[in-house]
C-alpha cells in the first residue's frame, strides 16, 4: 500500500518536473503588445522580454516615456503612443499593431496602463477625479482588450491584465479598488468565454512596489492638494487635525505604509 | 463545568433575543430616499417602508412610474424624478431631499438604481454599451452617494446599496459584474471611511428574483439585437449556431436558467 503511495507522488513529481522544464520556443516570432510602458511594471517588461527576444510593441502614453525605452532596448522594439481614455488613440494603435503582426496574430497582450490618483478620502473627492481612474484603469482595459481581440485570437494568444491586491482587498478612498475589483470580474468572464478559442486570460494582483505609484512625496502632495480643494462643510466634519495625523499619503500613516499609491504609469 | 457551559450559551441567546427585539421607533419621522423606484426592488421597498410609516422620498426615472408608485402608496410618498447618469438631475434631487428633510437629515440612503443590458458575449458588445451600465451601476451610484453623503451625517445614517450575486460572481458578458464588484469596493471602504461619523453603510446581494431583470422574453430579444449588429469577423469566429444553442437569453440556456438579466429598473 506505501509502494502504490510512494510510486504515486513520484509519478507527481516527475509529472510537475516535466511541466516546469517547458519554456516557450520561437521566441524571436512572438509579438506582445504592452500598454503603460512609460515606467514602472510596463516599463520594466517591456525591457525585460526585449532582452529575451520577444518581439516587444511597446504602448507608452508619452512621446519621453517611449524614446527612453527605445534608447534602453534593442532595434526590435518598436514603441506607439496610446492614451487608453480615446477610442482614436486606441483604434490608430490597434492599426499599428496589426501592420507589423499581420497574419501571425498578436501572441501576447499585456493590458498594464494603470492610475492612482488623487488621493483622500472617499468623500473628498470630485466625481471627475473618480471618472479619471474609472477612464483608464477599467474603461481603458475594456477598450484596448475588445479592439486587440480578433489579433490576439488569430495567434490563439493570450491577455495578462493587471491587476491588484486592492482588486481583492478595498482599499483607499476613491475608485481605485472598483476599478481593479471590476477588472478580476471583466477577467474572469472574459477567461471562461474564450478558452475555447485556446485564448486565455491571467491577470497579476501585486503588492506594494517601488513603481512611480508608490512614490509617498508625490502622493503627501496630491492628498494635500485634494484636501485643499475639498468643500467647507466636509472639512469641518474631518477637522485640520484628522488630515494632519490620518490622511493618505500624509507622514507614512497608516493608510498608504506598505501599499500601493502614486502617479499615472500611462 | 458543563454548567458554566450552559450558563454561556444560555446567556448568548438571551443576547440574540434581546437584539433581534429591537425595532426602530419614531418612523414617522425618518426620512428614506431610494433611487430606481419605477418597478423591481425599489418599487417594492417604496411601498413596504410606506406602509410602515416611515418618510419615503422615491427617485424615479420615469413620470409614468412616479404616478403609478403614487396612486399605489399613502399620501406621506413623495417623488421625483431622476436619472442618476446624469450630475444636474442628481444635484437638483438632493436640493430636493433637502427641503424636505431640513435639519433632521437623511435617516437612509437606498441605491438600488441599476441596469443589465445589453445581452451578449464580452466580445459583442460596442464599447458604449458598457459606458452605458457603467454610468447608472457604478458611476451613478458613487455620484449619487457623493451627493447626499452630508444629508446621511446629518441624521447618522444608513446607506444600502443594491449590489448582486454578480458582485460576488463573475458571470455573463460584458460590464455588469464588473460594475458590481465596484459597488462592492466602493461600499467596503466607504464603511470603514464612515463608521466614525456613526453612519452605517450596507450591501444586498440579491440572487435571481422575478423583477424586470429577470424577464426572459426581452433578453432573449435583446440579445437577437445586439447578435445583429456583431461585426462579420466576430460573427464568423462564434457561429450562427453558437448563437442559437449558447447565447444568454436565447431558449433558456445555462447562461440564462436561474440567474439574474434584464431591463432598466431605473
Amino acid at each position: 500500500m506505501w509502494l502504490y503511495l510512494a510510486v504515486l507522488v513520484g509519478l507527481y513529481y516527475l509529472l510537475r518536473w516535466y511541466q516546469e522544464r517547458q519554456v516557450v520556443s520561437h521566441l524571436q516570432d512572438k509579438f506582445v503588445f504592452i500598454t503603460g510602458c512609460d515606467s514602472g511594471f510596463g516599463n520594466l517588461l517591456a525591457r525585460q522580454l526585449d532582452l529575451r527576444g520577444l518581439r516587444v510593441l511597446a504602448a507608452c502614453l508619452t512621446e519621453q516615456g517611449a524614446e527612453q525605452l527605445r534608447n534602453q532596448t534593442s532595434d526590435r522594439l518598436e514603441t506607439v503612443i496610446l492614451d487608453v481614455t480615446k477610442t482614436e488613440s486606441i483604434t490608430a494603435a490597434t492599426e499599428w499593431v496589426k501592420e507589423r503582426v499581420g497574419n501571425r496574430g498578436l501572441w501576447g497582450l499585456v493590458n498594464n496602463a494603470g492610475v492612482f490618483h488623487p488621493h483622500g478620502y472617499t468623500e473628498w473627492l470630485k466625481i471627475e477625479a473618480y471618472m479619471d481612474t474609472l477612464k483608464v484603469n477599467l474603461i481603458g482595459l475594456i477598450e484596448v482588450t475588445l479592439s486587440m481581440l480578433p489579433l490576439v485570437r488569430r495567434a490563439q494568444g493570450r491577455i495578462v491584465n493587471v491587476s491588484s491586491i486592492l482588486g481583492r482587498i478595498a482599499f483607499f478612498g476613491g475608485v481605485y479598488s472598483s476599478t481593479k475589483y471590476g477588472v478580476e470580474a471583466f477577467s474572469d468572464i472574459l477567461r471562461r468565454e474564450l478558452q475555447h478559442f485556446g485564448v486565455k486570460i491571467s491577470i497579476i494582483e501585486p503588492g506594494y512596489f517601488r513603481t512611480g505609484m508608490s512614490d509617498l512625496q508625490k502622493s503627501s502632495e496630491a492628498a494635500k492638494q485634494v484636501w485643499k480643494e475639498v468643500p467647507v462643510h466636509i472639512k469641518e466634519s474631518y477637522g485640520q487635525k484628522f488630515f494632519d495625523t490620518c490622511a493618505p499619503g500624509i507622514r507614512g500613516s497608516p493608510s498608504t505604509n506598505g501599499r500601493e499609491i502614486g502617479t499615472r504609469k500611462s
